[in-house]
């Protein structure tokens, strides 16, 4: 019997806990009725970490980071904690940490439009109607990360602002990597987005991403897009995408765009991925979209499903469980299509109710698909 | 008397000279029935330079914009002059150079949706019906043009590509400066958008904008927001914004996104503006959003009505003429509200035209609303 699957929970400010909770129950779930075991250790991370250790991650809290399969976040940050005179006292450092610590240079964020939300986005539905992309952005690179950066005075009362967009070979690759290896998971399709029209690191990008496809994913097909294109074709034909990878700064805006498109930012997860270790393996970070929405934490309003489909990009990326992925990404959908709505997506005919209903609802659904 | 009004034409490749021609036709209306004469000089740019001259943009023609009042261009480029190899030899070649030498530092791009056309968005009508947003994109500066950058070899078959952000104070003060004046002959609010979180020249550019505003422009109500979530905000509330400032890369990205939103690429204007003079003129040019379609070239086929706004833009801002620039904007919608399309905006119950008959209905419209 292989050793039980190690997850570390960080669920963090905000709603994070009520809506990790609903995980747990997941959890406690395929327990029970699949057989299948995880070991969960619990941490606090963000705003939760300040108030207790003074820090927004404590070192044990990274070695427990270090240490896991696959990290579960809830999210991060509160007024409590607006501190923007000293970026280490932030609870965001404690996330950003952690991305740099295990190395999670590559950031899926899928842009899924469900058919009971259609009528969520601004977007008509025929255009969005079955919308499935996933974007892969680059996350520890590029112009967030490079040198020399800075803030210089240059005399006559003028200031210069400067900062650094580079990108290597290896950057270029590893990410290239994830998105044709995801493709061939899905429609074998991949659109890299970058500026080679004017941009150097862009021309790089796309000679690299030519390059590995050449030698290794000649099955998946390739399309080059400038980015300001990009955001063109998503809102005028979301559907001709199956894949996008992009750079850090791009994928930025590009992921946020695809993710409002979809209408309910309250339904998105995400998955942060690094390199593939000895075993097969990869750290691996998983988390809601959408904020820590401190109006309405503790008070069982939050949707957590979000949440939950980031455990089951967890369920299907670092454990390799297609079939629990896609059932509770069903029993998801099922509700939906029920009727049942938390507050964030509730609309004219549907019922409302609690993130704890929700969750019910959800369990109740698993059961019928396991039976 | 005045001097009379001097405008160097350059309809360049394509569709140009075709679209360019019915501002021709407006210009001869302005002369009969207003009494506003226009110099008009015309000259060659892009592959149509190429061909004459074997170079992009003659000496003698940038001389001829530099002495203009203002510059009205078609469109530039090809599959004719496609030639990658060489980036001083591509029609776009000639577009930059006079983008630099006149120092264009301000591109001015309007997103509007006419209210005849509002179907022709992906979007809700009832999210975009009466969208009127300036974007100001800082056309000069920014990592499409800053040093060090280029591409390396950096050993081991590692290379590493190169590009930099970085802005002064005068150029974020000065593009700052045209979107607050705008904003005062419109609806008195500016979003600037950036990203400080992560970028020093962000941080640089919020706080330049924030000391220029609360220097001169007060009465203009300034918001700051960062570019991704400007890339959400455009699809979620378009009419929440006024007018728009951002830099190169994050106005190339959002301007095309609201450009996309509109639905009609064949109907966006824009203008590109230099530094105001002693005689409180500046350096400008005007062209539509447009390319130059080849594959509709010379068949009467394609719509006039972006070239037409763009040189009502010239009348607004180089000239002073809101009155003539609003009547030709006016014709125009009233042409649109009476179903006549040209092909590119074509949809089921209205009219299909040509070039030339769209632009006999708006000088008809024009005659109509001078009487
Ligand atoms: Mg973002
Ligand atoms: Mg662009």
């Amino acid at each position: 019997m292989p050793a039980n699957k190690k997850l570390l929970f960080l669920p963090g400010d905000g709603i994070g806990p009520e809506v990790m909770r609903q995980v747990r129950r997941v959890i406690d779930w395929l327990d029970r009725k699949r057989n299948v075991t995880f070991d969960v250790t619990e941490g606090l991370v963000g705003g939760a970490a300040l108030d207790a250790y003074g820090v927004a991650l404590k070192d044990e809290t990274l070695a427990d980071a270090l240490a896991a399969d696959a990290v579960l976040l809830g999210a991060v940050g509160g007024p409590k904690w607006d501190n923007p005179s000293d970026y280490t006292k932030r609870p965001e450092a404690g996330l950003l940490m952690l991305r740099k610590e295990l190395g999670l240079f590559a950031n899926l964020r899928p842009a899924v439009v469900f058919d009971a939300l259609v009528d969520a986005s601004t977007l008509k539905p025929d255009v969005i109607r079955g919308l499935d992309i996933m974007i892969v952005r680059e996350l520890t690179g590029g112009v967030y990360f490079g040198e020399p950066r800075g803030i210089s005075d240059i005399g006559n009362g003028e200031r210069r602002g400067v900062n650094t967009q580079v990108y290597t070979t290896s950057e270029i690759r590893r990410v290239a990597r994830v998105a044709f290896e995801l493709a061939r998971k899905r429609n074998r399709k991949v659109h890299s987005m970058e500026k080679a029209n004017v941009m150097e690191s862009g021309l790089l990008w796309r000679q690299e991403v030519t390059k590995l496809h050449q030698e290794e994913f000649q099955d998946v097909e390739l399309h080059h897009m400038y980015a300001d294109n990009g955001a063109m074709q998503l809102l005028k034909n979301p559907r001709q995408f199956d894949v996008i990878v992009t750079d850090n700064l791009f994928g930025d805006i590009l992921s946020d765009e695809a993710a409002m498109m979809t209408g309910s930012l309250g339904m998105l997860p995400s998955a942060s991925l690094g390199a593939p270790d000895a075993n097969g393996g990869r750290k691996a970070l998983y988390e809601p979209v959408h904020g820590s929405a401190p109006d309405i934490a503790g008070k069982d309003l939050a949707n957590p499903c979000a949440t939950l489909l980031s455990f089951a990009m967890c369920l299907r990326y670092s454990f390799d469980m297609e079939a629990e992925a896609g059932m509770l990404e069903k029993s998801i959908q099922n509700v939906l299509g029920g009727g049942m709505r938390t507050a964030d997506i509730m609309a004219p005919g549907m019922a409302r109710c609690s993130t704890t209903v929700m969750g019910d609802s959800i369990l109740r659904e698993l059961d019928k698909l396991a039976s």
